[in-house]
């Protein structure tokens, strides 16, 4: 075994070992990431959803602690969260608060004390979801709060009103199958969502990342944001560059399987939307790649069973997300020219290792500890097979997540990590052992302010808001 | 005095009598004018709103019959807006209803009456204010409501809650003099009202207008939306085209002057705002131009001095809108070729007619009848003066509405129509007698279903909302 | 038969012996046609083509006059058309002039006379062919030559050494059969002559008609140059519209019969770009609607033939063009909601009355003459069958051109010109007798100035040129 | 004096020294440079050049061996460069070739010569200058030609035909001054050559570079291509990011002044455009940041004064071009965050690197060796002063070039090289000696074959002429 060592040092002894030329990539950072939450009981926890993280190559995971509406305070929330994750974590992990009831005291007075003493840098925001969607007036309200701490905004985009119009008609005319939820979520719901997100923090002149895009218009309002040097981050998942909804229609065994793959936003109807979104990971329109890891089992009453009501499927109540803290890593990588051809690779290294790991690491405050390879930082990596090894079917065998099936059941890979390595341990060795570190061994990390990654550059103007702003701001 | 006669023979009788070759244009049709609401006491009722409108050359009016969020049913309120406008008005006119409180009964039982009884066939909704504002939902139930019934849906597009969170912060900082109206209501509020007002048409398919814009961006969104077919229409007005956010500055004499100015949308900062709207005037994004007459007194406890608390001048408690159904005629006529040379006009004759008369007659039911110069209609005639003659300097002095004040005080206009003719009759001789028309001539129009103008062809695709809306609607 | 008389008592009278509501609409304006050019020996002569012409519903062409850049005046090549049109046509008719060897002493002297004199208002330029083409500096030259005499500039946009380059490729892996046409001519061929065009146009002042396009991306360009306020207008015709690629592969039983369905720009691949030109037509992108009738016979050996060389097929040396000026207008007519229900309706009448009529009027200077039914007009017509009756399945056996073959052999239209009626006189019956016009009875027209349809509005700033232009222009 | 030593040695080394934290930053490449070109006889030659360049923080510069076209071979041609620059170097250099005459035999046999033997992987290519201008056809064959070689083309944008008219048009009103050079190139002028270089790239697949924009639309268009994965690469230079066209009127003492602030593109009119080009910088669309140092001496006879016909100006005979060479790095570094604070500064440290070294580097096959700081890499270093200290005002009598003014005289910046060092050795020490560096000390350095920074992923489409160039490539 791998002696504890510096990152540097690591890396020189493997390359010793492994004269076959492997690359050697930071560990990944698995920036969004549902662990324990109560809203989703059986999926996986900590212990199951940390040891699938470093099986997949990911050293560290920010999970969520959510807040119910009826909590007026964040601190017991916290504690709760950290009661459900302490020792029982093989990566090193971190959390993001979703908020759903922003009072103002928790926005003047715990969200400094927490992003200063506990080191919780973010939110996350919905825009959608009955239990959990804020106002526009709660998201700019948020948004100035974070603004001022340096703390960054996520936000799940999606227009809700249209989505429970849509529902409403869908189950009037009875159609309630799984695939149906793909026609609930169009596409036009996360464009006017997303246009909205931006234009609010455009308004306040506030940092926001928009999670898991799947829309080929919301992604070219980013750009063009972008463009503009507004502060607007992007992320996207597996299941949008992979997947179509044809996963959701029925399978000849088992007509309610679909449920497996229903997810929000859902999955897209044609291959041009995976194609659009291909082309934003290439031209740099998306800041990270997360696994929006967010697991219900399928075959269990609690899970996404729920949406059988009385043996009849309704898929308005079928648990939402998908199950792929393993898969991103290894499904991404086999993308970039290591595991293509010149004609065929969809991304270089670089951008690779900036998606799953050195972006997400700048955006949550872990920057100069996490998410590079570089004098000083943990020596969290992963280092792959040799070229030509290191083949894998995915299947549910062979993962170890607490869920029991795989979105990306069959799909066929080039290369796995062979090692993961956390601050100079090996905690996963494909060839002997498997996981190989030890429960409990992953920290709480207490993150610093985020870095804003597009746009904030102070000197060229971004808009004409900026010089009205002084007289309200 | 001309006798009653149809419109052809009217004209040729006035073409004998006026060799100097004189423009014969429709009678104005002013689809946006509040008259008698109860939440603008001071401002016109009907009888001087209408006197005004014949005397600038408006022979229809379209005034709002407005609904509280207390009202359980419009049977009432349009027996109520009949009352106040009954034998009261100088001018032909109908109503469209404010819908605040859109219950299912209303939308399911009611419209569908109104449309086919009472000729109400158009709704106005606000997306922003208070008492007044729509949910996405409600917006989209009223929609669909309105799109199996041919009515028109006006929507007043700004995000309520960027300006609650605006005027907060102003307020806050003591900035409450009526400039600050001006930076409450940015461009990009109406920007983001107006890109999700698309969305949720496109997405029911439903045909909209969106009323008095004034910012380039928002109409930048007409324009694709236009380009992709969706029929979305749009209204400018005579203050966007021509005034700035400047005139809501302190004057020398009277530092709450500019609370004259105060309307909503608000007066933009630059003349590259007025150049941008008069380029979509002239490439035929807007298609109906309108007064928005909503008129408060400026000196009058009631009226815009509401905005005075205790001698401060609080800008958010001003009455928002200006007067101006006097002047909407003269003021674009003054800008078409028949007054400016080739190299200085900003729109052509034709286009004059359709803002102002044709596109209004058929959008909202009264094609057929009113806004064309035909065999069959209406002889609704406005006579200008012949060419050099008929210059007017405008004043509050020559008005004839009930305010006490005209935002256009001072401009000049190069011609002012002569004869207003309303159904064969003279009512409106501005070189003998003014007003000549009797009050109580004007007519209530039961109006039939809106005919869209703008994309509704069946046959070519208009997004990807189509083939879904099979499934729920 | 009906006596010579004017419009409106024709119409009057019509309207009465058809009780059946036929539609009748202005006779067609057909604005770009190909006749009796030296260039294209074996196509139609003007005998041919007028009597197809009217067969079709069209009442007037406009054909070419082509300079030869060896001819260095223009008039003897007038000469030299008139003498192959005098007393040979069935329909009205007027020339443009093809400029490939404009000379100082052409555009300063010449040009001017023949627009006084000849009522010549108009000229065609080409960007692509070898024994044509211009260079931006002469395109620059004579549309500033048109621009002070009030003529239209019409310009074939096609990047030529793009195109050669390909054409080079193509042969040397041997690539010649007749469906290498297609990928010869890449839509991006004709996006940037389309862009240099309105470039070159914007940087003069100058308005332009850019022919025959086939392209969304070109389209946009028009669209935005629109947006602008620039006189930018485009046409397209039957081909762009209604066929695709594959009509250029191998049929079963002759591999070179795609050679008919040979045109420049070529037959686009995807059922995507005929969707989106539709859009054009429905959102006012496109001016006219013409046929580019450009007609070489197939089975011929001078014509389509000329592309079988030794027995090899070889795309180069097939003359270009196809035949349409009798299915012009049933084929759009086909698809107004006089034949398709509203929901596949691709255009409204008034837009097809435009398209084929109205707008070409207009701009080519035949406006107050042609192209509307009105009084003081020509009394020229199409009266179309009755609802339900007039289906035609297109074949070449029922048409009258000089061709052997229609490109649109099989198609299905549900109504065609019953009759066609020119100053008066019926010149086609479909039910008694057909052609019943008189071979000579179409008069030569000598057009005047050209009105500008799109954008042409003085007082509103059209780009950054205006200011600089003073100080050279 | 520093000995000769590694990259990172040396850091450490100064680290210690600089005690007061300075930045480091690698040596500079300026990768757009004339020197010695035989059309521009007045201005620096390699001795004057190159020490200027070390100067101001540069140790690579990458000048032109020009093609007259005339020249039926590059051999001689390179010989010729070769002689003037032998020896007399102190920065480290290479050659790009301007290709004007580019025949099949130097196409096909000698760039694949000069590539791998001589080190000179990039060409540059005129659309402007009679003399020097390519035809779309010469441009593609070149772009083709290099694509297989791996080589870059740098394209020179600009209208010609649309130039030579203004120019025609400027002289036949006697507007002839310097200011007039400005009115003579506008921007549209860019902005269509941009384009049509775009396409013309894209129809090939050919990388470009399209070198020295100022014009906020041919921005636009690069941008665009970028969003779709073209590699397109896009160069500007400090005059377009600090200069305006009022450089160019007269000054109170010398009316022909203004032609020292002739160069192509023109300076342009007005701060919207510098300030679109910051954003530029800002959001990604440059790639590198060069100096088109292009001297010609002012106060000279074969300089700018050829300009000065008979005592009369003549805008159009002045030589084209702007010293810069020694200003570049201190103009760009005055902008970052090391000189600004945060809501002044324009661009980040890393931009800096990338724009000023690191981009040019990898573009133009020097990665690896030159523009990083890194083991392996030459220690190509600047040394800035520590913040607070090494503020200059620009002024001529400070620089070290050949040519007698610098148009950024009297700007300020707040920092300037202290120390260059060049493959480890110190050549520019500001506070002792001034340029320490030996004359020859420079090398010429073979480069390699460029690598395309900019949307190179083969498994995106990106666009639609990948699917046909099979069958003519």
């Amino acid at each position: 075994m791998i002696e504890r060592m510096s990152a540097l040092e690591t890396i020189s002894i493997l390359a010793e070992r492994n004269a076959e030329g492997a690359y050697i990539t930071p560990g990944g950072i698995d920036s969004h990431v549902h662990l324990a939450q109560a809203n989703s009981p059986t999926g996986d926890g900590w212990e199951t959803g940390s040891r699938s993280a470093v099986a997949g190559g990911t050293t560290t995971v920010i999970a969520f602690a959510s807040q119910k509406r009826s909590d007026p305070s964040l601190y017991p929330v916290l504690e709760e969260y950290h009661g459900l994750s302490r020792n029982l974590s093989f990566c090193d992990y971190g959390f993001h608060f979703i908020l759903t009831n922003p009072t103002p005291e928790i926005l003047r007075e715990e969200l400094p004390v927490l992003a200063a003493k506990e080191g919780i840098t973010s939110v996350k925001l919905y825009m959608t979801y009955e239990p959990m969607q804020l106002s526009d007036r709660e998201l700019l309200s948020i948004m100035l709060a974070c603004r001022s701490l340096g703390m960054t905004t996520m936000i799940h985009a999606e227009n809700s009103d249209m989505i429970a119009l849509i529902i409403e008609g869908l189950e009037a005319h009875g159609n309630t199958a799984p695939y149906f939820h793909a026609i609930a979520r169009p596409r036009i719901a996360e464009d006017e969502a997303s246009y909205r997100a931006i234009s609010l923090a455009e308004l306040v002149d506030a940092p926001i990342l928009i999670v898991h895009m799947s829309s080929e218009t919301a992604m070219g309002h980013v750009r063009n944001a972008q463009t503009r040097l507004l502060p607007v981050h992007a992320e996207t998942c597996p299941q949008y560059l992979f997947l179509l909804s044809e996963h959701l229609k029925p399978h000849s065994h088992d007509d309610f399987e679909g449920a497996k793959h229903v997810c929000s936003p859902p999955l897209r109807h044609d291959v041009k939307d995976l194609e659009a979104l291909w082309q934003g990971i290439a031209n740099g329109t998306f800041t990270v790649f997360s696994s929006d890891h967010a697991p219900s089992k399928y075959d269990h009453s609690g899970g996404k069973k729920l949406g059988l009501v009385d043996g009849v499927a309704r898929f308005a109540k079928i648990p939402n997300g998908l199950p792929g803290i393993e898969t991103r890593m290894a499904l991404l990588f086999n993308q970039t020219e290591a595991c293509q051809p010149p004609d065929k690779a969809r991304l270089g290294l670089p951008k690779f290792v900036q998606l799953t790991a050195t972006n997400a690491a700048k955006l949550y405050g872990l920057g100069g500890r996490k998410g590079s390879i570089a004098p000083g930082y943990d020596a969290d990596l992963v280092i792959w097979h040799p070229a030509g090894k290191g083949e894998v079917n995915i299947s549910q065998g062979m993962l170890h997540h607490g869920v029991d099936y795989t979105p990306f059941e069959g799909m066929h890979v080039r290369n796995w990590p062979r090692y993961t390595i956390l601050r100079g341990e090996l905690v996963w060795n494909k060839d002997q052992g498997g996981v190989v570190g030890k429960m409990g061994y992953g920290q709480y990390l207490r993150r610093g302010k985020g870095e804003v990654i597009m746009g904030k550059i102070g000197g060229v103007p971004r808009g004409m808001q900026e010089h009205e702003r002084q007289y309200w701001l």
